[in-house]
């Protein structure tokens, strides 16, 4: 088991907002201060959906490109990795991917499987709002080659182990280039929940040199990066999927997490990693 | 561990064809044929999706219940379970459920998650054909409450365990009646590979009261049935998912898989449930 | 899950000494000082061995009765939980309970299967030194019943899956009470070394009405006790086991063990269990 | 996943007699006879147990010699396993190998944990009768090291994960040759009972270039070697495990049990290897 915890936040997703926590990021300038806060607090990477000044999720080209440079000019250290996920309701599989393609971050997100996304009452089992999250297989190779071709290197996002056995499928044409990047997620209304066996089968199912992180959409989130740092994997927290601490407190800001997540690490005799270790270990050098 | 093994032939999907295995039915009598086949063999229930005379996938109505009736004429004593997945590439959700709520078999199928449903080369990941396999909460909600009303039991199909999740959480809305009867497939181009710890994870995943089968595509047929087997679980065979016996020659029909299975549920000290027994299991009566 | 974590320090075992770790207890005076410690940092009960001046494992009776005293007297409402394990090298299995049935403690350990128990090299693979721990089918029986009849709850040690089936094989016997009250132990050169799917086999092998606890010697103590906190279960932490902190210093004593399984409780959401609350549920009341 | 099987037919132990099924052989001529009907049966290896003439376990060299050759004139071909367990109650440690280092087989058992060894009812949960069956750290390094010397290839028994971990640590003092063959035992009273998820975690902890089989006492004899068939490894049934078929019927021998093994690796597009090949697999050459 490797000492060193890559510890990312994720700063600000499609699912929160101001008024679900008012640290959600939403301005370049907004995300530059959460990034370095959270780089203080031990985070190696930020992992971002930009949005608009209202919050929205957009695929504004230019707006992708300030607020990566806002956080890039204020802690020029830090991985940046964009994600090509949500980016406004109406945006085309080609929408979702043009930022990333014209910015060119080390690292970006590829999801694996299309599936539903919904908004849940967990208690009543009332769906408030959904929509079909597509990411085809074709996706998976027209995007997967593009980002490999322009050293951008994909972070996958898995939501069920059918989404693993997608990327392994896709991945015999050859292009993904190794180490590979896991991200294991859980929690969403459409995806699965946090069990600790489940996780130890996406383990088990990796290939070789893969390396793999974990995230999870509210409580899901620190039983699943515990797990992820119990044996031997990464962590991702952040507002994006969880505005509160583990006591049921509004978190003051990724950084927050990101503090628990560092002692999650040295709880378990683990230190985060550094960008450049972060690097070296995910292969984006 | 309960002793009887219910066996389901799944006799004709929207996969295979006459030129994967000459036993396909596609016609009524056909369907009827291959069902006193597979019934003689052991097998409690079919599965069954209507196709044209050229043996296409079909939603219309008089063709399903012309299918259906030839079984129950000839068959009288097996449980007939019709798919509300593929009917056809256009078909709406209405026109997938629409045989169902009008015939009223004692089961139908339902599918749990929106997913890539595509036709691979496994050796070079290669994808020669994909949809989406649209199965929305609002889908899992309106159909599995009219499926109830009509006292038409779902078979819940789960391809990952996210698809699991998505019925718990729809159930916790409280029409769904126990028991459950779960299906786990394996091996579709979208959905996960059998491994048998992921078998065991969904296994442990059951709400009470739940009953669980299994299915799988290709080579994933024998062992994923052999494992449902070994874990006290009923099996699903036949040439919707697969077209050949373990030696790798065509079966000769459904019926030949069902054999298989009969001898899998006797080599563990099993045996075949009848179907009365099956709709006792099941919650059918 | 539960919100409460049931937090044991295990003084003071057979395998720790004040060479290892000053803190380590002897005398009855610093029993109780180190208890007091640990109640303080959130433990609600102690696990003892009881120990002569020297630091030897002992079976004296007095010399138990002493340190319980000294212990139930300077903090009163810890649960205090003597060992039957080690009580010297020379002890019968008699002797081995002797002190438990005479003071008769709310609760005392009871193993469940002969292995072998040595000191190792793990670098090399040598064998300082080796006995065989005896714990027969014959001793689970008569102590077994022996503890039930007085009133003190076993809690029930398992250092394999074989000896959960041992306990499980004599309980149909029918005279252990619910609820059980199971003790998972990771990396005693002899047993189990901790891994996280072997941590969750044995927890689906649990009967109905049982709690689960864990402890991990050595560097096994941190990960397993926070899979156990993960998965709902308890901990089991302290000088017996393991005498460093995460960090690999020395702790100052059993209480800074408890404040990091405090901790550990906390940023998984739960929190340590009272004594009394602890009583109520592993049914000491 | 390896297409071929290595069956191995478990003649005679010592815990079945002829009056639990009157084809445990005694004799050498007895011995040789079933040892070739499980040949012919598609074993690649038969594991013996030298009797009396009144069946009682033996350590006397010469009745092991003369049980082996046999075998071996016999059916040249098969490869001739000896246990190095019971070989009497009375029996030393050195007893237990002395007819093996004697001989020198192709291979032989190797013990790895201390253990209880009991005759229960499971019903009731009553020991009719115990021992301690002892595999001391020194035994697996003392007798590990000769087996080597001797180029008599171990097949590592292992009844619990702790066993596994015992030949781990032993094995860092790197005198075992790879490949490793390792057996999962189950269903000994005072072992684990056959679980599904357990099998899984003992074949994720196998080292590197380890090859797995397993065996199972009365019922757990079909699930687990069926369980090892699913995941790719090797079976051994037999009289000593095991006297009845999947259908409570005496076995004729322990060829109908290697029938039975033979027909489960068809079922599951497998076939027995030749002893050659088995040969191959395991290192033997």
């Amino acid at each position: 088991m490797g000492k060193e915890v890559i510890i990312t936040a994720a700063l600000s997703g499609a699912g929160t907002y101001k008024n679900n926590n008012p640290s959600v990021p939403y301005t370049p300038a907004e995300f530059a201060a959460e990034a370095a806060k959270a780089y203080q607090a031990g985070a190696a990477m930020v992992h971002i959906h930009p949005r608009t000044d209202e919050g929205m999720p957009t695929p504004d080209v230019n707006r992708a490109r300030d607020t990566y440079n806002a956080i890039r000019d204020k802690t020029p250290e830090l991985i940046v990795n964009i994600s090509t996920g949500w980016v406004g309701l109406e945006a085309t599989l080609e929408q979702r991917f043009e930022s990333v393609l014209e910015i060119k971050p080390e690292m970006a997100s590829l999801n694996t499987n299309t599936m539903n996304f919904g908004m849940a009452d967990r208690k009543t089992g009332h769906i408030a709002f959904e929509v079909i999250f597509e990411n085809t297989f074709a996706m998976l190779e027209k995007f997967g080659k593009a980002m490999e071709k322009n050293n951008i290197k994909p972070e996958v996002e898995v939501y069920d182990l059918g989404g693993l056995d997608n990327f392994l499928l896709i991945g015999k044409q050859g292009f993904f280039s190794a180490p590979y990047n896991i991200n294991f997620v859980w929690g969403t209304a459409g995806g699965q929940q946090f069990r600790p066996d489940a996780f130890l089968v996406l383990m088990h199912a990796l290939p070789d040199e893969a390396n793999f992180t974990t995230c999870g959409v509210g409580k899901n989130q620190f039983p699943a990066c515990m797990q992820s740092c119990i044996c031997g994997g990464h962590m991702r927290v952040g507002l994006e999927d969880n505005v509160r601490l583990p006591n049921g407190e509004l978190a003051k800001g990724s950084y927050e997490l990101v503090e628990w997540a560092t002692a999650a690490a040295n709880s378990l005799g683990r230190e985060p990693a550094t960008p450049n270790r972060a690097r070296e270990i995910m292969g984006l050098l």
